[in-house]
């Protein structure tokens, strides 16, 4: 039986009345307020070719390791969802037939935000009016095909389509940047900015690391296998990111970690990590050493800084072995930041001129560690409910557990941190309603005025995340 | 004064009018499903003998730990609530004394769950229509003593009365199911089930370690001090539990530690652990080791594995000395495991034949590690709610930090790990009602649709439990 | 524009209709009951002289390390907010203009308790019908420096005014008690007592600690460079403070680890941190013997103890070196108390005489550690929701992970731990009104019968409290 497929209007807000009644006077003035995304996976290659998208599956389910992950859970090999393999082995490639394998087990999906961006994009984007199941499995695939060959659903009339102010991918420092030039070439008004990723030349274990020390070197005619060399590299390569348009940098280390060697010893510790093999210590060391070291120079130029520490990358070795990473086998762990940071908040803590912002896949350290910190230190700053916790119930224990320490001036909005383009506008729906919802119980409960609200609904929509990204 | 008693047909509904019509629209299609037990520590002896209670103390206050505990709490000594003290010494032996000391407190588990489940006792079982109280206490006590002396209350007719289909024990591998096999023998239709629980054989620390190996020698013929003998003996009994029924295994090991030893090392280890004394080191490499083999054994003999770990057992070192184990001492630990489990799912994570199920007692671990876990691993799923936290609150958490990461399927139902025989179907009213209003919230805040919403009702409280137990 | 200041009569209460009118219902019972502040830290002295206080900047910011430190996390300098400077160098002496930077940024604490705090004060004590802002901030100024003046508001009269039937300080060992023994030789009937707070004589890395030693040698004429001498010497203090009306101790280590030592080894272990320096080691160890001291002492003279473990102090090292201490930048860390208390536990866990009440910064030990221990353990009880969690999502989530486990007998009523007079009364307001509206929501979901609930709102405001501190 088919079932009708409805966004109602009220989803997401608080089921009582008169909190629902708020709720929906503070999201009236703010939903149509322009897309302003700061950080994310989206690839720029997009917007610069402006080729249509190939087939529904390549864009909603390849690139959404939400997905795949729940079908794997439940006994789908990965393999049957076209996901490549490391050894170039044989895999599906129809992409109706990946689309089926999907829709027929879409109840999997049930009570998961993935359901909610995926509702969102199939009624509001391509206009479908039924539920995705098996029996409607081959209409969705018809419908969204069809829409994809059509000049509206090319990446650039997508991306005016949902009104995106400013969107953030992540880059290599190593990377040309071409599609960023190839944008800028284009005389295409949207904008789309780099984000200084350097995880690839600066983390001893990231795959290819010192191959990748090599190309830096070649880039920017400087010895970066020396610590002044190195360091200089990095300035280059951060200038010519922030001569794109980047205003910030993004850190995904695997805790939060951080040190202020000298400058003697710091040499020393670069002297072995250069060489290679690295000791796990030494790794370790490293990244805490360079988190400041980018905080310096952070200082100077005046990048905004972003921490996304905490994830057990590759959980999987099997998986991590036979389709690389980002296969939806990052796990959380238990992160630290109260002794982690100290070093690098000694030091630069109390500077107006740095501005971090500290992710955390450990809800936690919400109330006990994050918010105090935020609460405190004038460079600390709180991003948004993270990956696992991009959620209505995410965003929930975010607010409740951040807001009575931090405020709201001490976090950044919303990020949707996705690699899937599709669920942008979808995410940051979800974001809005949850925090005019959020707003709204503080509103009848008489803990905040409602003219109050309405300010604040707008800073966390819009004001805040502009000037917490310089954007 | 005494007060009226009974049970309020919205009770542990929201009360917000449109998700409690919801939830009791969603809880009327459910309620009158059958019990589905797959897990706990009742005693088999009941059911075999058929004997009836002897006294309502004997009933529910002895193999209450929820109850002696709060009450000890509270300066009411161990020995004058009947619970046998080690040496043997004098200990309050008069039922209607145990009885009337725990009803003029009852107002302390005002606010717990034991107070929801006894309530429910009173009202449903018993036909109580007053409040426990010290004034209530001996007409209480005459109300369920005269019960207890009639066929309606005898177990066999109590469990067909709470209308339950399966109820599973957990015995050790050197029981001789002696309970069992009377149950099977005796011809009567109700299914009671073992639960293969291996602690007693496998865990160094266990009391008595050393002499169960020699127990479990005699029963198999194996030599359990070799390794391959030692391993043989699990097989041999697995089996045999098997053939009475069993489904599963149980492991209450003290962390989710796992490991992965060369065969040599392990046979090695085990040469170390056999002799015994034992050090901590060794019996928990040891019980890691354990874990794996005993994941390796599901996969041949298809049995489900549970994982209960972080319990601090016997904490409270002067009453074990005085009154040994499971006495309400037990308090949870921060419990890992992302890292802990990654031996054991390298190896086995993907497997299709393995089901291992994990709870935790440390809540933190639900958004950070297990519900990501769950969402992955296709050999991996999340028990319900465990222990202090089998409260509506402690539900409620679960399915809020649980289910937008992992979903609905990848959990397993409600499980009562009970102790308390009158408290099952209690513990399972509240499961329902709770996973009820749970899922009215996610239909009147329009993320789910109601006929979703009454399929997951259905599938939480009786279908996920038989196809993830193999019932 | 100015906006009114009105303080709505069900603020705090849950907005659902039928909630709120049980909350209303148990909050009318209760609200006129004397306030009982067993634990902060107000400054005697003004009791004692009942001088007024200077102006509304000494009143409502200096002494408030929650104002000052969300000013600070937003740029603005300490200096500006008159904090003295530890080199005594120039800092902002005008209290209009501290007064001024507080009102225009007064937005930063939307959503806080400060908030609820101040408007509290604002509305009720001082009759202001406008909000605060910059524009309003002379009005503000000119209103509560010109009741600082009169009779009305001295400290004495707003004790009485503000219905407090006991307020307990904390002092050093080493303070002369001289302003308690001045109340007292007053003739003022208010009830000011204090607590036993040793952390100066007895954690070694306390400033000046070995200093404070020769200090209470002088005081005591004990020889507190040996073991016997200087538990004598606490002796005599927690005895002379007892004289002087206390009924409790309290202790702000870093973590909750105790000890439990032979007296051999506890003389060893002295002999080194009474003549420093010590290392870290040392004086963790030291620490957790004497709080196990400290309870042997409590079981003889009946003091009840308090532990405030888990704040990281000073965490900011140039804001701790520029001004001192206690300048809202102590942080949370994860604390531990199933390994920690165990020692102490062992050995007086069961003892009838002790009362311990634990406190804590870690949110996650309510459900996995802290409602277990006290709903097993005669001599433990729990504390309120403290410091950063002294607020309304923090008292709910208390309440929420606490009752189901530990009931709440095993809680003792709220504690406003403030340094800020004023917020006293207002503190209290929030704490009613919070235990009302959750109390009222385990009523509306029939989890409580409403006569239990008005039983328990008592309890949880007056009777508790007095009975935990034997006030």
């Amino acid at each position: 039986m088919k079932q009708a497929l409805h966004l109602h209007p009220d989803r997401l807000f608080p089921s009582d009345a008169d909190t629902r009644a708020v709720a929906r006077r503070l999201h009236a003035e703010i939903r149509a307020l322009p897309i302003i995304s700061p950080h994310g996976h989206t690839d720029p290659s997009w917007f610069a070719a402006d080729t249509p998208f190939a087939n529904p599956a390549e864009l909603l389910i390849t690139p959404d390791h939400y997905v795949f992950r729940m079908l794997f859970s439940q006994g789908v090999p990965m393999e049957d969802l076209g996901v490549p393999r490391a050894d170039g082995g044989p895999v599906e490639t129809d992409p109706r037939a990946i689309w089926r394998r999907f829709a027929e087990r879409y109840d999997l999906f049930h009570g998961t935000p993935s359901r909610i961006w995926h509702d969102w994009v199939y009624a509001e984007a391509f206009g479908i009016d039924v539920r995705l199941s098996a029996e409607t499995a081959d209409h969705y695939y018809d419908v969204i095909d069809a829409a994809l060959k059509t000049e509206a659903f090319r990446p650039r009339a997508l991306f005016e389509r949902h009104n995106i102010e400013v969107l953030t991918t992540t880059e290599s420092p190593i990377d040309a940047l071409e599609h960023h030039q190839a944008i800028r070439a284009s005389g295409w008004k949207g904008r789309v900015l780099t984000a200084y990723r350097p995880d690839p030349v600066l983390d001893p274990d990231y795959e290819g690391f010192h191959a990748n020390l090599a190309v830096l070197a070649e880039q920017t005619g400087r010895d970066t296998l020396t610590w002044a060399g190195y360091l200089d590299a990095h300035r280059d390569r951060r200038a010519f990111f922030a001569s794109m348009g980047a205003t910030s940098t993004d850190h995904g280390h695997p805790t939060a970690f951080t040190a202020d060697l000298s400058r003697a010893d710091a040499e020393t510790l670069f002297a072995r990590v250069s060489k290679g093999p690295v000791s796990a210590a030494d790794a370790e060391l490293f990244r805490g050493q360079m988190l400041t070291e980018m905080a310096a120079m952070s200082v100077d130029d005046g990048l905004v800084m972003q921490l996304h520490p905490g994830s057990f990358r590759n959980h999987n070795a099997a998986v991590f072995r036979q389709f690389g990473r980002d296969k939806g086998a990052d796990i959380p762990t238990r992160t630290d930041y109260v002794q982690a940071l100290k070093p690098l908040l000694d030091r630069f803590g109390s500077e107006p001129r740095l501005s971090l912002i500290v992710f955390t896949l450990d809800e936690t350290t919400y109330s006990r560690e994050l918010a105090p910190l935020a609460g405190h230190y004038p460079a600390l700053k709180l991003g948004p409910s993270w990956w696992f916790h991009d959620s209505p119930e995410g965003m929930r224990r975010f607010r409740e557990q951040v807001t009575e320490t931090a405020g709201f001036r001490n976090t950044v909005g919303f990020n949707d941190d996705t690699r899937a383009f599709m669920s942008i506008p979808a995410r940051h729906d979800v974001a809005r309603r949850m925090d005019c919802g959020f707003l709204a119980k503080l509103v009848v409960e008489h803990r905040l005025e409602e003219d109050e609200a309405h300010d604040l609904a707008r800073a966390l929509t819009y004001d805040l995340v502009k000037a917490a990204y310089k954007l």
